[in-house]
């Protein structure tokens, strides 16, 4: 941990500082060091036991981190996305599959934010700010995954409530949230068009839980199934308009995209600078392993693939912020880039620390693990190819 | 399952029988079958509950599979190499941990049978060849994991004893095996000539078990810091000459390189049959996921690596078979090339399975994480660089 | 070239010579020779001058090389697939270009001894096993490419004469062959089941010759397009059946890919056994460039890709000497992987002479030139994955 | 052409204007424009003829091309390294070797700005800036390439002049330069501390060419060896300190390995441009081949390592701009991620035309031999590896 510590006061050409204002680098630096205090000594627990940390969460609520890109009128942080994707990054070197969920959380407060009615708002957001209240974000079905817009959880109108009959799958953050957004569509009503979102809570009559998932990774949140029967919803909780389901999921994955491309981000900088400091230390055939001439170079490597998915994150940031013309292309690039050169970049740091890389007890082992589920969540890396493609072809 | 029976039926251009005498496509069908319906149904729970299967141990011992390629004078199965790398993989697509286990159990029955006196030999191959003792390889230092040759572990000879001390790290099957074959360093004598290789055995005085490693895969066997404090081990316990002991573990892990590659030949030859049986059944845009051009080209490139993989580690099997001049490097660049290249296979399949490839519900994660470890094991997959780069600069 | 003759001698993990029966070693040898002293001295010259090098061609002609898997009654040499491959792969050393010209013509006898009546053979086949008349395939065109089965080039029978009309694309040999193999359609027969296969001779009233293409590579034999305008060409110069001209033309590119996978092959060995001599003998830093890990362990990638596409050609060779199950994907696959992976060799090598790989004094550009022909001809690397894919998703 | 214009005037996700100033944009344009109209019809014929655009050149200079970055009081255009990155990559779609060239000058201009007395400034930089007068950099010699320190040119002190003896290889422009900045040696001072940089001008005494190198690419302009016998410069030739000469070999490289970086870019923009023309029009299969799936997710990945290459190297050059602590290995890190991965993505865009790829009627073959040049040209980018790990290594 000294080391870490010494790291992030010494500098090199990786350092996620490098680019940032005064004011940036401050957010940075708290998020850095809540991550290393807060949540690095734990991650290898918080993964073994399976059990969400809402105490480590409450903590980071009470930073700021729980409504980062939230106006500020509800407890939002009010910040932009170039500072989410900073302390999304940080968070992720003390535990990738939390800060994870952080980001996701954060997705939701950021969509009642923007589409909520007031009175939602003003129910939901201070607590969501809190991490009071828990987030989940419901988009994949079983049948319905990267084709999501072929949802077939309906609602049907009946009175002042909703009647929802359907399933959800792999939802992260279930059984401890109290927030589901959940898409849904209009009894009849196909494509893209006939979805609408609806906020279900905790609780509500027909609403029932599947058992927590085992996972590869993302030990310290659960995923689970959501199931809908006959399920009364009061029509005051929608979400948006009636047709505006679809694009209010795809407005916030947007975000949600360069949130866990930054977690990717955050665990190979951990992992590089775990990597150096035992390429230092370790000595085999009488030298430090740093005096290896390949490692040197498959460090140089790693630097390149880290330092650019870096870039590509702020920059897609930036036009996200910007409301730019390409901003979905652009956030789909990075998300494939930085998820895609992270994981590589955190399985040659496995490779550097050779058997002790495979060790539950040194933490590359689940970096890795944590990072894979990246390459596949908010849209797979399949699916940012055909997004970036499309850009690309039809202008 | 049954999917996967009937593959081994049809056929397609990564059949793992391609290329095989009608023999060996026998033993290949019945490790096949072995594996199908003893193993694959509880690879998960093997893995889930960290426990050896005892059971599934003896079982493969009644088919040959404890001492493969051992004589046939003390209960070995007589085979080459060639055979047993077939063995091996069918064994893999079972659960590829454990297929790993028997592998370096076999590798240290051959060793015994290569290097050790008749009485040793008849007192623990036949119990070897039923899995009723088990074997473990004790190389590994705490500071000695690449640079082996540099162990520290040293021996003292007193009377008819050798007083032992020192420690061996992450050791295969330790806790379980009745039979270590340890490197130790006679006193004073330094570098690689100053090894030789002694049978330690359970419950010796002096010997005791480090806590059992929690590790990324591989959890279907065991392994342990062995710690040996004044241990006295009969002389008459060692195996091959004074100064021969780095010799007999570099040429038993010439075979445990290519017995580890088969292990990631099964685990990606199942997991590309588990992923095209997914991708012509799960359907996403109204269409089965194998008819989408990417995953077509990415099958036949997937196809190339595993066919490629098994060419070299049948060639190199030959070549050991054979006793040919470049058999140290051939096995090096073919687990090399098998163990990255199927890692690579096996990620690729996972990514196919979407989200369900993160769940432990599905082996695909567990093929990924077993197969990591051959990166590392048996020499890292850096050091098999080095050897291959040697024969081609000096040669 | 005395450093390459020692190589011939010396031996290490990826000589071509491993594996191979003492007659094909022969063989081997043979050609070996013939490419060291006829073709690599003036490989660079035939480059620069683009011009036919007839002289050396009629040499190979006199070692059987121009008919090698013809059968022997015509003046075939009688050889097998994987002979030819080796024969193919050592010419390459020499000269890829070449060599791959060498291996077209061959491709062409082939399918003349497999397909002609017996006038036919006894009138062309004498000839082109010595390289006194030079074959050409001609399948392509303009508008079909990957698309072969498409060609619009038509026949319409008037009488005991064909009439053609249509042009032909990239024709290799053209301007200097005597015999072209032209894949025609019966005019109003659409698909492949439309295409015959017929000789069409140089100076046939009517067929035209486009100018010679300008190569990146490939310049020791020329590239044209050929027109046929009402081109009348005997009914007696028909090879094959009404409706046989597709599989003519695929049952002869099968064996093509596995030949311009052989030339990779010999492009990939000629440069692996240049640079290794280059790394021992350039000095920089103070020290032989073979001292430089990093350069070690490229050499060892770069084995592995070379031997893994040595194993792949080979076993595919078999498969095709056997004609088995899957001879056609099996070759497709060896084509992809060995024409890829040989680029990536050859390229590497390249980076390893520095500046002076750059420059044409040194053959390294060139084998990079020729070589990256072979990712495109004989069906496009992407149709191989088409291939293999079809394979692996239909049994 | 008129499809390329088309391009600049859309827009997309890898639009080079992306993130740029107005007035970024207004010099970008006006680059561009020069490119498409003075250099892209031409770049064939520069190739085919391998001679110096001259008459290119002298427009190039009335844009202010010629001294981009040297300040304005002699001349210069006095504009930043991300102005002379947008610039550089700009011109290289016209033509990638010529823009190289004009960077190499460039590179030569800011050395004598920054280094340079008054007096020779006010000689040569106005001439330079109007390319009236070319210059050359000249620091590798025949034993010394990636270990420039070690250069073995001596000059001698003898009354008002030094005698110069040695040779110096691969110089770019040479023949046609009139002002050679060489890095030479203090006779009898070893290492990097003995070289000083002293201006050798065409003509001197003693100062011989060696013939023009045939080379892959870089064909618009030559190289040539350098030979110094007794060769006599005015000590008033002296270009900064005595011991200074090797930093300023290295601080113009530092600018220059972002200026071919930037070639590399606008290679690699051209042939996307032209790729997505060409799969959109080119129809195989009865579809065009840009609505086949695997040509659609290879663009994206194409397009992210595109994108993420034109950020590091903008990004470099800010860092260069500010100097700040890292310039050294940000540049480094930049050129090694964008030379390797825009020839990568050039690659890939030759293979998407098929045959016509491989033709030199297009141009994707001689983007792909140009920008071959810049992996291996201002320090290999095995030597840029060197410098990143340091920095990663010694922080
Ligand atoms: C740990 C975890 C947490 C998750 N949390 C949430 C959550 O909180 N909320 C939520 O809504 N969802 C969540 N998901 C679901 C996730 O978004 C989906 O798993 C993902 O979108 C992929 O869908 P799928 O699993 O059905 O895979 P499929 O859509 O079946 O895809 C399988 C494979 O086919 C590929 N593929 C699909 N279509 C095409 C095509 N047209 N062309 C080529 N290839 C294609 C995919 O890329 C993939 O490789 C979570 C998933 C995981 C693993
Ligand atoms: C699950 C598991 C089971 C095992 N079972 C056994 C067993 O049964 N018996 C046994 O004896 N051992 C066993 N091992 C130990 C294994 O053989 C070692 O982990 C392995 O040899 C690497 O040694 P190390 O862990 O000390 O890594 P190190 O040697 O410290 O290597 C660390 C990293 O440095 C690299 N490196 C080392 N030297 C160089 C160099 N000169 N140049 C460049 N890079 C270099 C390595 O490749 C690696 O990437 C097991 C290991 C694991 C993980
Ligand atoms: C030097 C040289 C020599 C040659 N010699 C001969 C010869 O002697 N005889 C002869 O008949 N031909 C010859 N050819 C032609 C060669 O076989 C064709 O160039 C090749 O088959 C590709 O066809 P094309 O050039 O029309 O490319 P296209 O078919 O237009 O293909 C362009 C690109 O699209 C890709 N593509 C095509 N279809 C698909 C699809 N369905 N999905 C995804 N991608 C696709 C291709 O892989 C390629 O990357 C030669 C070519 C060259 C370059
Ligand atoms: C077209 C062209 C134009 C050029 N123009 C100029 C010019 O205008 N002015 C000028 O001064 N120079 C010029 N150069 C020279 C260029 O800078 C050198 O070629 C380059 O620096 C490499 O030096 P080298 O060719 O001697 O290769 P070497 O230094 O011999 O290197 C050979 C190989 O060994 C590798 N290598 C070297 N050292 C190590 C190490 N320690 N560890 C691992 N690998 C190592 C290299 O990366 C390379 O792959 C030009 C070169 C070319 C090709």
């Amino acid at each position: 941990l000294r080391a870490l510590e010494k790291r992030f006061v010494g500098t090199y050409c990786i350092d996620p500082r490098l680019g940032l204002s005064p004011e940036l680098k401050d957010i940075q630096s708290v998020a850095r060091d809540f991550a290393l205090k807060e949540m690095y000594p734990n991650m290898q627990t918080w993964d073994e036991k399976e059990e969400m940390p809402l105490d480590c969460l409450r903590k980071a609520g009470e930073l700021g981190f729980g409504a980062i890109y939230c106006k500020e009128d509800f407890g939002g942080t009010g910040l932009g996305r170039i500072e989410a994707s900073v302390i999304f990054e940080a968070l992720a070197t003390g535990c990738t599959s939390t800060a994870a969920y952080i980001s996701i959380h954060n997705m939701c407060a950021w969509m009642i934010d923007s589409y909520a009615n007031e009175k939602i708002k003003a129910r939901l957001l201070p607590k969501m700010a809190t991490f009071e209240t828990l987030g989940s974000y419901c988009l994949t079905e079983p049948d319905a995954g990267s084709d999501a817009a072929n949802l077939r959880t309906t609602a049907k109108r009946v009175g002042d409530y909703y009647v929802i009959n359907g399933s959800k799958a792999f939802i992260s953050g279930s059984g401890n949230s109290g927030n589901y957004l959940v898409m849904v569509r209009h009894e009849g009503q196909p494509g893209a068009k006939g979805i609408f979102c609806i906020l279900i809570e905790d609780g509500m009559d027909g609403f029932t839980l599947g058992k927590k998932e085992k996972k590869l990774g993302w030990n310290s949140h659960p995923a689970r199934i959501l199931n809908f029967e006959d399920c009364k919803v009061p029509v005051t909780n929608q979400i948006g308009h009636d047709n505006q389901g679809f694009s209010i999921a795809m407005a916030g994955i947007n975000g949600g995209r360069l949130n866990v491309a930054s977690c990717s981000l955050g665990a190979a900088q951990m992992s590089m600078d775990l990597a150096i400091n035992h390429l230092k230390i370790r000595k085999q055939f009488g030298k430090a392993l740093s005096e290896f001439q390949w490692n040197q170079f498959k460090l140089a490597e790693m630097a390149a693939k880290l330092h650019s998915s870096r870039l590509m994150v702020r920059d897609a940031a930036h036009h996200l912020d910007q409301n730019t013309a390409h901003k979905v292309p652009l956030c789909a690039m990075a998300k494939l880039h930085a998820t895609d050169n992270c994981f590589e970049v955190v399985n040659q740091c496995l490779q550097f620390f050779g058997g002790y890389g495979f060790l539950k007890e040194f933490p590359l082992q689940q970096f890795l693990r944590d990072s894979r589920a990246h390459q596949i969540i908010e849209g797979t890396n399949e699916i940012m190819r055909m997004l970036v493609a499309r850009d690309l072809l039809t202008n």
